[in-house]
């Protein structure tokens, strides 16, 4: 099989152990499926769970896309890719639980190509693979992001080309919303080329990819578990929709994703899937000093969590 | 009074009796103040209404800023200005109201200037007035979107530098959602410079924002007045908030001051007064054909009003 042809599987393998085991946790609604095809080529199946018991909105995507030429902005980026044929593919999810003591949860992976030139000489086409995953808990509890740090720096160690402590600045960097001056949520890990093009070995990193798919499920599934029963009230409730306004505010105005995928007349629907179910905004609040919601803004900016 | 004074003057004076108009049609919520200072120089004071009995929330904010270098994006409109100092004031209003077939309003004045050069043998200082007024109802009736309009048309005929059909069409095309190919509401009307830089008589420019600013009351405030009783349910405020959603992706994606304020650093609670106070998301939610949310959706194109 070849190259693209093996990450398409890993990503639409990924997509259907990751709907099962949402939906098992879930066990009460179901993820619709909605497949969508791309004008210039390709396309990809969205699934979407709405109105579950565990989870409000949870959508798990996959994406396989080809074009004529390198989008602009990547071949500024890479300018031997200029004017080339490209492929692109991804596995993204977003999760947003109902209950606010369940933190949301978000990854993606990505893989993008152009093809070999026909003779050796005339160089190698580029590729990279790119992704991460984040959490963003409405309360969190300092055991649970551990937890999420950890498996992801265990994740990383098992790999020499990725180093967990790049990764996660690069994630405590990405999901800053400099217009609050906070992070979306207490980070994870973000690379953009887990390999600089040109420099990387494409086994070893599809295999870091493979692994990173893995570990979604044991870096956020026990989290889910432990907190989905918590009780809670209107004041908590609120709470949620309010920082769920912060995470509308950076995929909107910051998420390359979501920019690069409207600007390039992507499915809007599959894209814009990452926004939560609801979301509120209030003038100038400031959580009481000492609160719970106090105590939570300062876990938004970059911290050692392992 | 020099020009700028004169305009800040009716910009808060402006402020002052729309605060006063609406706080006593809401009956029940009061506009807090608020008052920021930019770091650069300059600042404003948002005025913000929230929980209300006819509003949910609304914003009406003045700011008048100096800088010491017009920004980058302005002066490649204006080449004569670049490096030069600048002052810029705006007079700015979002009301969310709370029944979902009361619309939502929006409009903006904002001036922009540069001083003129010592000698008026280095050309003049660039001014410019710029501003609209458009309107979103969740379910659209014809009678108050030809009101609002009519309204609209009525001031423009008052003053010859303003093409109502000119200033019409630039609406529904700065309200479109691209990614939604829809527009935001029923349009109204919007300009970037009222008369084009150079060629305009500032008199007769302030005279028009003047009346602009008046006639916002008798163009909004019967719709509230007609529409703030009308029974509704669940299904109305689904709707309502559904709409809002995209009123989110609107500000945050495409609108301009937004944008422009955040990228420089501007007061972020000031400026995202404008989102609503709740909205909400659904995959790939379509209504049926023929319900009330079908028939308004198609009022989101842009069609002839008046």
């Amino acid at each position: 099989m070849n190259r693209r042809d093996r990450v398409i599987e890993l990503m639409k393998a990924g997509q259907a152990k990751l709907v099962a085991a949402f939906e098992a946790l879930d066990g009460q609604a179901k993820f619709k499926s909605h497949t969508w095809e791309r004008p210039g080529g390709g396309g990809g199946t969205a699934r979407v769970l709405e109105g579950g018991r565990v989870f409000e909105r949870a959508g798990i995507n996959t994406s396989a896309v080809y074009g004529d030429a390198v989008p602009p902005s990547l071949a500024k980026q890479h300018p031997g890719s200029k004017g080339q044929p490209f492929f692109a593919t991804g596995l993204s999810m977003v999760l947003h639980p109902r209950n606010p003591y369940v933190p949301a949860f978000h990854a993606n992976y990505r893989y993008f190509e152009t093809p070999s030139p026909p003779s050796p000489s005339q160089g190698e086409g580029v590729w990279w693979f790119g992704g991460g995953a984040d959490l963003t808990p409405p309360y969190p509890f300092e055991e649970d992001i551990i937890h999420f740090h950890r498996m992801l720096k265990a994740l990383c160690d098992r790999h020499p080309q990725a180093d967990y402590w790049q990764l996660k600045e690069a994630c405590d960097r990405y999901f800053f919303i400099r217009h609050r001056q906070e992070m979306r949520g207490v980070g994870g890990i973000f690379f953009d080329e887990l390999s600089p093009v040109g420099q990387g070995d494409w086994e070893q990193d599809f295999r870091f990819v493979q692994d990173g798919i893995d570990t979604t499920l044991p870096s956020y599934l026990p989290i889910v578990e432990k907190r989905k029963g918590t009780p809670y009230g209107e004041r908590q409730r609120e709470w949620q929709l309010y920082r769920r306004g912060r995470y509308v505010e950076f995929n909107l105005i910051y998420d390359r994703g979501t920019l690069f995928g409207l600007q390039t007349q992507g499915n809007s629907e599959a894209i814009l899937m990452s926004l939560p179910p609801y979301a509120r905004w209030e003038f100038d609040y400031r959580p009481e000093a000492g609160s719970a919601e106090a105590t939570a803004l300062a876990c938004y900016q970059p911290r050692d969590w392992v």
